[in-house]
């Protein structure tokens, strides 16, 4: 099928509309006009190939809303005008034992990621959610509640797994005391879904700035980084700490506010982590991780929670034709707290 | 009561005879004379002040084995005669949430180190094992089982425990795979104990040198960390990897051997980790921690296993004498693989 979205022909190129072939129906994949396409940050380092792995041309986007259109001979669980989602990843080996206990985004042959990846059966490039038209294998649709505002879900996709699936893992709920460092479309994420999880939370800036966001957003908590004292004062506070910040930083200065056997887990950047001691580690056996989006059996999870609880993103909708500067005011985090594309401003 | 021992009088000097006094028994304590007394590589850095946190004049050591002289009046568990073992902790405040689940090495007053710290009621400074006597409250008293070899048992008080404990907070057992980096005094008895448990065992050292060594400690396989296809092979290899190095080195070559939800636990080294890339961490839900020595129960759960397994430390009996020879050695990481002070050179 000849469909249309906005890609960058080579890295660094400004997005322009753009025509390509969607492939034809497999037995097993469903095909989906998109309603909603969330804008990631890394949809700009990948289109400027800042981490050097892009694909050209790219049409970038992977938190993607929605219309089922048509279906395969295969498919069992969805029906043509369903609301569906793809998140990060169309494709994975589905054997591994990754696959088998539900985290495709650790396959051991490698997820295919939503663009910018190789289709497994026909190395075809695979294309995003800047687009008309999709075309995905049912086991990486998921299900959109239908009590949720549609044109917010898109950023739960990428946004939403990438800071719920950590707090999953490490367990936080009603008595865990949660930091979040950084307050953008990943850190106000991980404020409403570990408060909806029923922890305290405390946002972490370097100014006071963002304190009163934070805790419209539900934190309980603000502390500035810069503040020495106040630092000091909250050593060992927190049982896990979220950093969401996506450029190289410090991260001693946060290590020490865990507590005994803490966790601070890294989910915003790619890339170098400063020189740190190991103090803090050794003297609390503190731990330094990261964590990969998350399972698709978990993003589903997510939905349903956020359907549940109705908690979705801070959205500012946005025309395609207005990607490009988009971009520009995100790289100056100048969004509350994430752009989504209302795909229905690109004509067909 | 009057002792001798051996010092540094300040930061750096060679260790020379010294005497001191040690304080009279207070109702909870136990009086002991030292038989063998490890010799640990911290007590180097300490007796140049390397960490900047040294007393002096310093009597260093932290890995005793004794026979109880004397005990306090309100002691219930200890008698004269018993053979009896103190490591690197003689106090805590007993009260707090981690004194009282058994984790006094991270007592929230913060634990008293067996030398350069200071004595929770007088301030008086604490010396350590390279000494005829000690006196300790019978709550840092463990007991050694009669069925060890007591020449070889003292270097589990520091070298075995600081091992012992990450493996057994991080569930090694019989289906883990772990690899130990590093093979001294450390690493040594991480590969025993690791083995002990159960676990498949991989030495990773700069050269082949050690291979042999490693095997016949019991480890099952040797990885040459300078061989760039078997380090590429042996990506994801790993449940658990246990880092004694103790300087300053590169990390990231080994947090890819984790597989996914591995943890490489640093054990050996106190100052700064190199920067390093994320990328390992995120794309593997990876973890880096620390870890420090561990609690008093736990040290007894130590001895006790190697009683029941009799698992020893390898070491090089010395006299007193000897000592700063033996500094200089295990400087060069010439000992196979704990020197051992044989306290019965030091005349009373």
């Amino acid at each position: 099928m000849l469909t249309k979205g906005y890609a960058a022909l080579k890295a660094g190129d400004k997005l322009a509309p753009f025509s390509f072939e969607r492939r034809e129906l497999r037995d097993n994949d469903v095909a989906m006009e998109v309603l909603y396409c969330g804008v990631c940050h890394s949809d700009l380092h990948q289109a400027r190939n800042d981490w050097g792995f892009g694909l050209f041309p790219m049409v970038p986007g992977h938190e993607i809303v929605g219309r089922v259109t048509a279906v395969g001979s295969a498919v069992k669980n969805t029906k043509a005008g369903d609301v569906v989602a793809v998140g990060c990843m169309v494709d994975s080996c589905q054997e591994c034992d990754q696959c088998r206990h539900g985290e495709e985004q650790y396959c051991r042959e490698g997820m295919t990621p939503t663009y910018a990846g190789q289709d497994r059966l026909t190395q075809e490039v695979t294309q995003g959610g800047y687009s008309k038209h999709l075309v995905v294998r049912e086991e990486f649709i998921l299900r959109v509640p239908e009590t949720l505002d549609y044109s917010r879900v898109a950023p739960l996709l990428c946004a939403g797994i990438t800071t719920y699936s950590p707090l999953r893992t490490w367990g936080v709920g009603p008595q865990s005391r949660v930091a979040v460092v950084g307050l953008g479309g990943l850190g106000h994420m991980a404020v409403k879904l570990a408060a909806g999880l029923g922890a305290t939370v405390t946002v972490i800036g370097r100014s006071a700035a963002k304190a009163a966001d934070a805790k419209e957003l539900g934190a309980d908590d603000y502390l500035i980084s810069t503040d020495a004292s106040a630092m000091e004062k909250a050593q060992s506070r927190f049982d896990f700490i979220i950093d969401t910040i996506p450029v190289q930083h410090d991260v001693s200065v946060y290590m020490p506010l865990l507590d005994v056997d803490g966790t601070m887990v890294m989910v915003g950047q790619i890339g170098p982590i400063d020189e740190q001691p190991t103090m803090p580690l050794v003297f609390g056996r503190r731990r330094l991780a990261g964590s990969l989006i998350g399972g698709i059996a978990e993003t589903q999870e997510l939905l349903d929670f956020c359907g549940r609880k109705n908690i979705l993103p801070e959205c500012e909708v946005i025309n395609i034709d207005e990607i490009n500067h988009a971009f520009e005011r995100m790289e100056k985090s100048d969004v509350r707290y994430r752009f989504v594309i209302d795909m229905s401003s690109l004509s067909a």
